[in-house]
Formats: C-alpha cells, sequence, structure tokens
C-alpha cells in the first residue's frame, strides 16, 4: 500500500491531487519520473552513480540507496506511471525535524536553455542562493507533542537572507520555549546534533573533503537533507542527525573541474552552522567560568 | 622618473596611449585611480584592510603593501592624476613567469547596475569563469635567453577551456624546449614552484583556509597574481614562488557570508594545480620503480 508521505518538507507534494512522491511500510519512496529530460538525467544519474567505482563507500552513503524504477498508480489518479524507487531515508524516525537545503549559488548550467538560465537565474537573485550560495528550501522542526512541527510557508522561506538562515539553523537544534520569544532559541541540542564526531558538522565536512576533490560530476540545484529525531533525543537515545543529498535532476557530467558552485555554498553552510555551534560552547565556557 | 611596467600582464596597459599603470625604481607600483565608483572602492579597500585588526598578519602579507595615495604625472600625458601606491610585487624578479588568475565563477555583485551584470554574465559565460570557477586573465613564461617569453594573446587566452588551462599551468612550471611540441611540457619545476611546504600551492591553501572563515568581505572581480623568478631557479637560487591578491575595485562588505564565491573558484585553482604536481611524483614514482 503506497501513501503520500507525511514528512515532505520541499518540492511538489502528491496531496494536492497533483503528481508527488509515495512511501511504502517497508521503508521504500516512490519518486515519479518527470516525463522530460529532468527524468532521464535522474534515472540516469541513480543507474550510473551507485554502482561508480570512483566513489568511495562513505560517500555513497550520502546518497539514498536506489532499487531500480517501477510502473506504480500515480497519486494524481491518472494510472501507471514510471518511479524511482529509493530508500525512505527518514521512515525510521518518528517526530524529525528535517531541514532541505538547496546547494550553490547558481541552479542552472551553462548548457540549458536561454529560457531556463534566466528563469533560474532570477530566481537564485531574489533568494539567497546569490548572496549565501545556497537557499533554504523547506523545513519542519519538533517542537512538542502540544504543538506539533514548526513549518514556516514556502513564501516565508523563500525570503529568508542571513540573518533568517542563522535564526533558523538555531531554532532547528532548540528546545522550544512557548512562552519565550523564538528569536532567541536556547540551541540545547547544538552539540548533539551538529557537534561530535558523528554529527551533522562531521558528516558535511566529509562531503566537502570529496568535493574537493571529485571531478565526475557537477550537481546543479541538488539539495541537501538535514534530519534527526527529537523524539529520540528527548528520551535519552540517537537522535541519529544525518545528512543526505537529494534531487539529482540536473546533475551533468564535469568538464574536469570540481563542483565550485556546489563546494563554495557547502563551505558556506559550514559556516553558519559552526557559528551555531560555537554561539553554544562560548555559553557553555561562560557558563563554567560563573560556576 | 616613473616608468612603464615591463611585466605587466593583465588590465589596461600605459604603453598604448592610455591611462595604466606606473613604477618607480624604488619598488613601488603605482596605480591610476579610475574616477568614479570603482577607484572609491579600491582606495577604501587599501584604506581599511591594511590596517584591519580582523585579518592575521600571515594574511596581509599575500596582498601587496599600501603606501598611500598620490598625485603623479598620468601616463597618457593628461596630466596630474591621482594614484594609488603600492608595492611592485614583481620588481625584485629578474625573468619573472607570471600568471593573473581572475577567481570566482561570477565576477558581478547583486547590488550592481543591471547593465554591468549583464556584461559580467555574458563575459562569465564565454570565458572559463562559469565553468572552471576562475579564468586566466592574462600570463608570461620566460622560456631562455634566446626566445625570451612566451606571453599568449588576450583572445587567445580568453578562450581557454579546462584542457587549455591544465595544459598552461604545467607549461608555467616547465623547463622550455624548443624542439619539443608544447603539448606535453615536461613540469621540470613543479616541485620547486608548485610543491613544497612554503610553494605556491602551499601558499594557496593558507589562503583558503581564510576563505573557509572570513566573513568580512567578498572580493570579487579579484584576481591572484602567482610568479617565480626562473633565471634565479635555473642558477640555483631561489625562485621565490609567490601569491599575491590584485584588484579591488568591486570589493563590497559580506553580508554575513563567506565569499562562497571566491572560495569555490580558489578551491577550483587548487585542484589543477594540485593535478599538475601529481602528474610530476608520478612520474617521479615510475621513474624510481623502474631503477
Amino acid at each position: 500500500m503506497l501513501k503520500v508521505p507525511v514528512h515532505q518538507v520541499a518540492g511538489h507534494p502528491a496531496s494536492e491531487g497533483q503528481l508527488g512522491p509515495l512511501v511504502d511500510e517497508s521503508g521504500c519512496f516512490y519518486k515519479p519520473l518527470q516525463n522530460n529530460e529532468r527524468g532521464n538525467t535522474e534515472v540516469a544519474f541513480y543507474m550510473s552513480f551507485s554502482s561508480n567505482p570512483r566513489v568511495p563507500k562513505h560517500i555513497q552513503r550520502f546518497f539514498p540507496k536506489f532499487y531500480g524504477t517501477r510502473l506504480v498508480e500515480a497519486s494524481d489518479g491518472s494510472g501507471l506511471h514510471p518511479h524511482l524507487v529509493l530508500e525512505d531515508v527518514i521512515s525510521n524516525y518518528v517526530k524529525p525535524s528535517i531541514m532541505d537545503v538547496k546547494i550553490g549559488s547558481r541552479t542552472w548550467y551553462a548548457e540549458a536553455s536561454e529560457d531556463y538560465i534566466q528563469k533560474c537565474f532570477e530566481k537564485d537573485k531574489k533568494s539567497s542562493s546569490v548572496s549565501l550560495g545556497f537557499r533554504i528550501s523547506g523545513l519542519q522542526v519538533y517542537r512538542s507533542p502540544e504543538s506539533g512541527y514548526w513549518k514556516p510557508e514556502k513564501k516565508q522561506i523563500q525570503k529568508f537572507g542571513a540573518d533568517d538562515v542563522s535564526l533558523v539553523l538555531r531554532r532547528f537544534v532548540s528546545s522550544y520555549q512557548p512562552t519565550e520569544s523564538d528569536r532567541d532559541p536556547d540551541c540545547a541540542f547544538a552539540s548533539s546534533i551538529y557537534g561530535g564526531s558523528s554529527g551533522i558538522l562531521a558528516q558535511l565536512r566529509e562531503l566537502k573533503s570529496w568535493f574537493e576533490d571529485q571531478t565526475i560530476l557537477q550537481f546543479y540545484s541538488c539539495s541537501i537533507l538535514m534530519f534527526y529525531d527529537k523524539e529520540s533525543l528527548l528520551n535519552g537515545g540517537d537522535p541519529r542527525g544525518a545528512v543526505k543529498l537529494v534531487d539529482f535532476a540536473h546533475v551533468v557530467e564535469s568538464k574536469g573541474s570540481i563542483d565550485h558552485n556546489f563546494l563554495g555554498g557547502l563551505c558556506s553552510l559550514i559556516k553558519f552552522i559552526s557559528e551555531a555551534l560555537a554561539t553554544v560552547n562560548e555559553c557553555t565556557i561562560e557558563a563554567c567560568s560563573t560556576d
């Protein structure tokens, strides 16, 4: 039985009567293939990437597992439609906080059509892509059983500047204080989620090292999904803070250089997250020295 | 006595009867101030940067020393004109090989005029800026007393793609073999110039570390000048391989992020140079194992 995913934060949702992704109970994610070059590009990416010996194992884990393509009943009721069958990376998360960050100051590539370039160019300038090297495309932050998720609207997210991004990255790892202003989040979970040898920051840095070296592909308009399970964290369990790359409809072969566009944006995101973490460390040091 | 510099590889030369830079015999470089915002931007940059306590000493050394501004006789005969007085970074080099590399996949910033953005946008797409994250703006490679310098024309340089850039970076550190094809340079000096703990690659990596962290400025349309003295190298002396940043007419204050545009391009350049160096190391290893 396929159903509409509960925790989708970006992209077209299936719930509005249109073609969108589906999930099953065995942990698979069914992404409808677009009937154009983008669909072809994404299938080609998954087919070649998952078996590419030049991509090391510790890097493969940042990509959803690929189980092939399958014809399944489309979410819009239009009948059978080809879908990519992928790993549903958040299937085991009970109350996931998720952020989708589209990486790169430009989302277009030189070989695309003039129209497409112009469309992307305007979007990149209006959003934080040009200024920060990335833009948040969607997010949900679990607050509490009573308050559920904080999930700002797309229009609000699109207007995010540097200060908003900084705030949201801190709010993403904060405990929920309904009586206090959300302008000063406590970053209570920053060390557990962003920090540590297997935290999100360490994972992003591992990815960065690979991007400093790989000249295989250029990942235009690709997103980094960051997520963790707050319920598990609050119960003293492993929050499983994770990083996955998603959306490969605009991946192109490299023409002999690294993907400087992706790398620059990734470094910028790393810097923002480092600063969120540093705020906490400073507070801890101050607290210690006051004691 | 001011004269036209002999070793200028990029920008408008004074020699064509137009306003251009001058040098004196005490090691100063006089750069005419443009009569517009660019001139103001560059003066403001040098004034604040050279005394900015947030910029560490080991980073200041990558920038030409700044000695103020002075009215001097313009090179185009138009009378007194304000000039920046800077350190002439190659004044002590006898036979300098020089490469001017404009860093960043885009040379425009969002606050610039639509016309300016469009002009830069087209230039960036036509050159290697968009594809590689940088473009070579000028170069001269010293060959031998008989053959002098190899100094390709601007039009030829503008067409450089990934393969040309790779070739030129190897040719830059090769001995001159007049009888052989230049398509297969020997990289005889790659280890001395690019390699080692104080070589060009180490210097670029030091600069990279700073760019991963600094959120003070964004260096649009700025160049990295790489140079060394081949005469000195051939005589067994120190070739003084060096890296300097130049051209700050489009530097803007950061809006809270790192300069991901510059950093991405710098990482791309580092990768190209690493590959040039790796070729040599492989050859050396092969030679050793054959012996």
